[in-house]
């Protein structure tokens, strides 16, 4: 039997904005403190079609995710009752499904505030969007602003989460 | 190669009250414009334990339901933004669990609103829990009142989606 044990100098970390119509994703390698992007994007589910079979978009999108790029953890925007209640509902029943689907998958997860990203990439708690896009940017070396806005806060989420840890030993 | 087409005169359903502490559940079947009740149980989650697994356990368990009594048709309790803004949250996360699997599981869903349900059971849309309880007791020839609460309003949401059935063909 191989028995070993090394520690992991690489991290990829997943960052999910939760959506219902639009979940922003952004995947970040972490090696010896340097931070690169491997991806980003927006995973749409079809405005129209049954709940159910958008938030099963959102589960095999994820799936296909995971499978893909192996992420050791992902961070997960918390939710916060906003004064759009309309929107918060959709939102959390994609949010559940995201959550499920990461412990399926065996990804760990951990869900940072709006203000927790915030204060992780610009420093303070209140920049604004372009702030934190530009943050993003400078961080991950991107050669443009990253786009669409969920995409972007995904990265954002990654990056907070990449900036909390400590090597894992496997 | 077999060919039948016939008129199925059983119909199973599947009704379920979304919580994430407590999922309620109610199983019934109308025959010959008959109902009569199969189960009903509320689903408990483990308090402390991290939110992936407890939607986990929500989505494990109503897999196992499903694979034990096959229902043609689920309805699943639509959510209103209440005043309780804190619970209004992982309720509707757990909801999102609840219609993801029962589309991976091939069971179409009818959503209803409180006050549809109690329009149905009850024939007026202001039932109190105690009546609405009593009519289900009555309608479904029970011995005592459903408990826990959450399981009596599943099992009025599988009657109220058994009203409004016409036999479906297959």
């Amino acid at each position: 039997m191989l028995n070993y044990k090394h520690e992991k100098t690489e991290q990829i970390i997943l960052g999910i904005d939760p959506g219902y119509a639009d979940m922003g994703y952004g995947l970040i390698s972490r090696s010896c403190g340097r931070d690169r992007c491997l991806a980003y994007g927006s995973l749409r589910t079809a405005a129209g079609a049954p709940t159910g079979e958008r938030l099963q978009d959102i589960h095999d999108g994820l799936v296909k995710l995971i499978t893909e790029f192996h992420p050791d953890q992902a961070a997960v925007e918390r939710l916060f009752f906003s004064r759009n209640a309309k929107t918060a509902i959709p939102v959390a029943e994609a949010r559940g499904v995201i959550l499920l689907c990461l412990t399926q998958q065996g990804v760990s997860c951990i869900e940072f505030s709006p203000a927790e990203v915030k204060m992780a990439v610009c420093g303070h708690g209140r920049a604004d969007k372009t702030e934190m896009q530009k943050m993003v940017q400078i961080l991950l070396r991107l050669e443009q602003l990253p786009r669409p806005d969920d995409a972007a806060d995904a990265l954002a989420l990654a990056l907070a989460l990449a900036s909390t840890n400590v090597p894992i030993m496997v």
